[in-house]
Parts: structure tokens; C-alpha cells; sequence
């Protein structure tokens, strides 16, 4: 639904802003080394490549099942990808996917409680904040493993 | 400005949602180490205190710009703090001007331009939620720190 009542953010520029940040993911996967990608760690943290599993696991399985009102249980990486390739290939299928659902949320949506994979029932706007500071998080954390790998990191502000 | 129309997210949700993620900083400022807090790095990269610094630097200052319309240039830890009780407190200072501020922001607001630091011209939202995205984005990297140092950090959806 269009309005043209004032918003501290409109439903646009809330997508422009998730997919400006995966955006910026996707450059930190091609960033990395291919077997840094799955290996390299610090302090028993997940390598890069299952941060990825996760975000990959949360972002449309999550926005699907807010859209569809379906509510469906976490479920992480069952098909296992072993090149960096695959993994801009399914990042590029989910921002598409992405686009699709988000179409078919009206503004009304983003106040209504939704239980998200069943565990955390909260209204859809901080589920959706949930899904971009999550990604934030973890991919400050790939900065880290990039600079200790002594690999210049692209610019936090390029979307 | 309060309105009965639908929000994507309203302005004391967005301010509910800032001030968590910044009390879960607050939380990873505690359970460092004293010294660690202002020595320990990775590969190059500043002290989680500098980190912290520039956060503070960047809330406040670049609320208050908002709210005063001042352009004001970025100014950072002009006053050298030695112990982490002083970025507590420092913090709590902040945690309390922000919602001060907040209060000035009307809805027209924050779809309004602003020249941010003199350098960064987008509107509001787009500073407010640069803000929150660059303490998660740093604060993730901190959440590297305290595993590299063996500590358990709090979990991240606490808030």
C-alpha cells in the first residue's frame, strides 16, 4: 500500500537499505580467499563461510515465512556448498527472492506480531531489523578475520 | 509529530531500538578486560576503546547537529579517557542526551537532508540509521576481540 502520510521510513527505502548491506556482504565474500572462506577462524569462532550458511538460512526462509504467514522451524545450510561460487550464486538468487516477497508486504504488516521460525514472536519490523543487524554483526566479525589475514577490507559505507 | 497512520517503524520504536543495541555495547564495555579494553587487537586494528571513542563521537555530536541544524565538522576524543568507568559514564551521559534530542525529531524530519559532519548530505533517516549500523558493524568486531581473549560475550539479542 502507497501513502502519503510522512514516515521515518518508507517501506522502499527499508529494502534499499537491507540489500544495500547485502550488497556489501557479497563484496567481502568475493574479498576473501577461497580457502580462508572456509577455514580460517579466530578464537573457535565459525569461519566466514557458515556465517554466511546462517544469513543465507535466515534472510528469505524468514521474509517467506512472514509473507506466506507460514511458520517454519531454523534450518541451516542442508545443502552444503564447497566453493565460494556457489555461495555469490545463492546470495544472488536470495536478493532476488528478497525483492519478490517484499513486494507483497503492505505497511500494516511491519506492526503485526509474527512468530519467526516459531522461536521469537515479535512484530515484523524488528524481525526485519533482526535480519540486517544480525548480517552487520556477523560481517564485522569477517573485517576482522580479513584484517588478520592482512586483506584490505572493502569501505563499510560502499552499498 | 504524532500520527494514527500506519508506520513501517515509528520514531519511538526506531529510538527503543537504537538505545538497545546501545546498551548491548554498554554490556561488551563491561565485560572487558580493563586493560584489553584499551590495548588488545587484531591484525591492526584499534583497541575496542578507540572503537568506543569514535562511537561517541558520532551519537551525540551527530544527533545534536541534526536536531540544531549546526553542521559541526567530526571531532574525536578531544577529552582522553584512561578508565573504562569514564566510558560508562561517558556512555550513560549519552544514553540520556539521545533521548533528549530525540524528543526535538519530528516525523517530517527525518526525511529531510542533512549535511552530517559537514560531509555525509543524506536525510535523517539514512544518518540515524548509519548510527546504529556502525555500532553494530564495530561492536561485531569486538565480539572478535573478547573470543580471541577467551571471554564469553553476551549474547546478541540481549538488549
Amino acid at each position: 500500500m502507497k501513502t502519503l502520510t510522512a514516515q521515518v521510513i518508507t517501506q522502499e527505502d527499508l529494502l534499499k537499505h537491507w540489500q544495500g548491506h547485502r550488497a556489501l556482504t557479497r563484496r567481502l565474500i568475493e574479498v576473501f580467499p577461497e580457502k580462508d572462506f572456509f577455514e580460517f577462524s579466530i578464537g573457535g569462532m565459525r569461519p566466514f563461510a557458515k556465517l554466511v550458511d546462517e544469513l543465507l538460512a535466515i534472510a528469505v526462509p524468514g521474509l517467506k515465512g512472514i509473507v506466506t504467514k507460514q511458520v517454519e522451524a531454523f534450518s541451516e545450510g542442508e545443502e552444503k556448498l564447497i566453493f565460494k561460487a556457489q555461495y555469490l550464486e545463492k546470495w544472488d538468487e536470495a536478493t532476488a527472492e528478497i525483492n519478490k516477497y517484499w513486494e507483497q508486504l503492505s505497511i500494516e504488516d511491519f506492526s503485526e506480531n509474527f512468530n519467526l521460525f516459531g522461536q521469537y514472536e515479535f512484530p515484523i519490523i524488528q524481525n526485519v531489523l533482526y535480519f540486517i543487524d544480525n548480517e552487520v554483526h556477523h560481517r564485522g566479525q569477517a573485517y576482522v578475520y580479513l584484517r588478520a589475514l592482512n586483506i584490505e577490507p572493502p569501505f563499510f559505507w560502499e552499498r
